[in-house]
């Protein structure tokens, strides 16, 4: 059973929720906005059904409802932000604004963010660049759940890596991806399925493959071992150390370069509780035209999005994708069609509503 | 058979080749520090071995010997180079030192190079940030060998993403990966061992998995479909797909971004014949004094390296591995040593010094 909601419905909805619990209007907002983003292009392991988890911190005192932001270093070309513990989504938007003007003045700029919480989707801060023409770069680091190559012990977040840049004609380019050879979202989507995950994925604190995919989500949360493999597998023969560098890279921008929690740290204390995220952010932004003319790079951005779409493709498959163009076409279609929420899901926001006495929409 | 020479020997002898085929002296020299860096770092496909390719090039025209490097358009905080068609070291060199004066004032800066040619191992232009206290940033694209998901034929060059960051006790951490499951220069080297690959590094167009490296690199180098696969490997189970959009994203910041050749057009003209490479790098550097003061950084670069590296191992493992690590501890051993030349690698070689009048060392 599916029910279908529209995208302001639910936005409305997670507002009032964040609202009730003594969230400022202006973060209660963006938080919504941020989850329904997520929704809409069919993301949804950051969508409206990690409500309750998001929850979950907030009543936890582990995102800080006063937090302001503060700017702790700055040249014309970059900046550092503090947020001070508070939500992920007013930190990164802060930051990729920032980011935006500074190049807009200066061809290009990077901001780092310190002392923050789970952003959400990388996507939402790279792709604000594209509406100015703008190449935009979102990475975080987050709770550890990922293995080193050799190692059998979560070192590392799911990192992701996301650069979003403009087209002409042709969708953006989106590349939002893990550095894990999958984000735990998706093993608890195979779960949910009751499909089985392949070999490959994750292992256990034994070194062995993991294939139940509700086993490998407790195990993940239990902090006791094990974890997901970085993109590339296990060891060095298909390249996993490559995930596990890209990892580390994104951890080494968004963790050290800022001054926040790395390695296993980020909502984790040092002696092996759950605390506060001191999560780093990352962000950048490229003018085009710092380069070249907006026009020729939007050109040569749809030839090559062409060549690659319309080359020659593997047996039985019918197209090449190019990233963010699956994520482009579900929200055009869930804009018009609504957002189907899975019968979980929904009765979890009903239950949280109902507490809060937020009417859910129907 | 092995020939152990030293790298002072052995840049002087590499140079002295390029300066009888009419290279500038300033050229020559890089050229030659280039690849004996690469041999100093244990990267023997980036090292002399590649000389005969290379010169293969400069013999064929497609390097331009009177290539004048000139700025084309500038900010504060960014540069983009035309290369003239000139050597990749040299155009490289040149964008690296501009962005590590720029970000001296501002912080941060970004150089694209447009119309360059190979710049052989991207390490080489990320590590002088190294010496500035700087994160270094080197990206190319590259001949067309990559297929992209789905795909059957090479789109997308091993386009490798390089990242280098101080640290204090420990090594630098210096990622240099491409971004296809292997290079073509692993390929190479199991043919040389006479081992076969495995399945999931290489397809045919008739889309099935190549085992017998000589067949591969004949493959690849003909350009008549089949490639590479993206890190991830076929498909998208293992995250091929995130490979792939790494590939894509350093194509778009080289190619794309500086006006350079893109996707199947390095070093490959419009109608499929060879080229000059129109080759384009993407280069940064982020001051970490702009963020946060310079100890407390290498300081927790050393403690996220030292959590790592002291973290529980698989079976059968005796060490995790940080990028980079290998490569600083084999230059260190080949500057005392020397570094070991395979006869066919040292054959070569001779018979170039012979042709053109310059003694190897021996």
């Amino acid at each position: 059973v599916v029910r279908n909601v529209t995208a302001e419905e639910l936005k409305g909805f997670v507002e009032q929720i964040y609202t009730r619990l003594g969230v400022r209007p202006d973060e209660a907002q963006l938080e919504a906005d941020l989850l329904v983003t997520a929704d809409l292009r069919g993301v949804e392991s950051h969508g409206v059904g990690s409500l309750p988890f998001r929850l979950s911190y907030v009543r936890g005192g582990l995102v800080n409802l006063a937090a302001k932001i503060t700017k702790v270093q700055e040249t014309p070309a970059s900046v550092l932000l503090d947020a001070d513990n508070g939500f992920g989504s007013a930190a990164g938007n802060s930051a990729m604004q920032i980011c935006i003007e500074k190049a807009k003045g200066i061809g290009v700029s990077i901001a780092a963010v310190r002392r923050s919480s789970h952003y959400g989707i990388a996507a939402y801060y790279a792709m604000q660049a594209l509406r100015h023409d703008m190449i935009g770069v979102s990475l975080t680091n987050s709770t550890p759940l990922v293995v080193p190559t050799f190692g059998r012990e979560a070192m590392l977040g799911t990192n992701p890596i996301c650069l979003a840049a403009p087209a002409g004609r042709e969708y953006p380019f989106v590349l939002d991806m893990a550095t894990s050879v999958v984000a735990a979202g998706k093993v608890s989507k195979y779960g949910r399925m009751g499909k089985a995950i392949p070999p490959g994925w994750a292992i256990n604190r034994q070194t062995e493959d993991m294939t139940d995919p509700s086993a490998v989500t407790s195990m993940l949360y239990s902090f006791t071992g094990g974890g997901l493999l970085p993109l590339g597998g296990m060891g060095e023969e298909f390249g996993g150390h490559k995930g596990f560098g890209l990892s580390l890279m994104v951890d080494i921008l968004t963790g050290v370069l800022s001054g926040s929690a790395y390695g296993p740290f980020p909502y984790r204390t040092r002696n092996g509780k759950t605390g506060p995220g001191n999560v780093g952010h990352f962000f950048a932004a490229i003018s085009v035209e710092a380069f070249r003319p907006l026009d020729e790079f939007k050109m040569a951005m749809d030839e090559l999005i062409d060549l690659l779409k319309e080359s020659p493709r593997v047996k039985g498959q019918s197209r090449i994708y190019i990233h963010g163009e699956k994520e482009f076409e579900c929200e055009k279609r869930r804009m018009k069609e609504g957002i189907p929420l899975d019968e979980e899901v929904a009765s979890a926001l009903e239950t949280i509503g109902k507490e809060l006495e937020v009417p859910f929409p129907s």
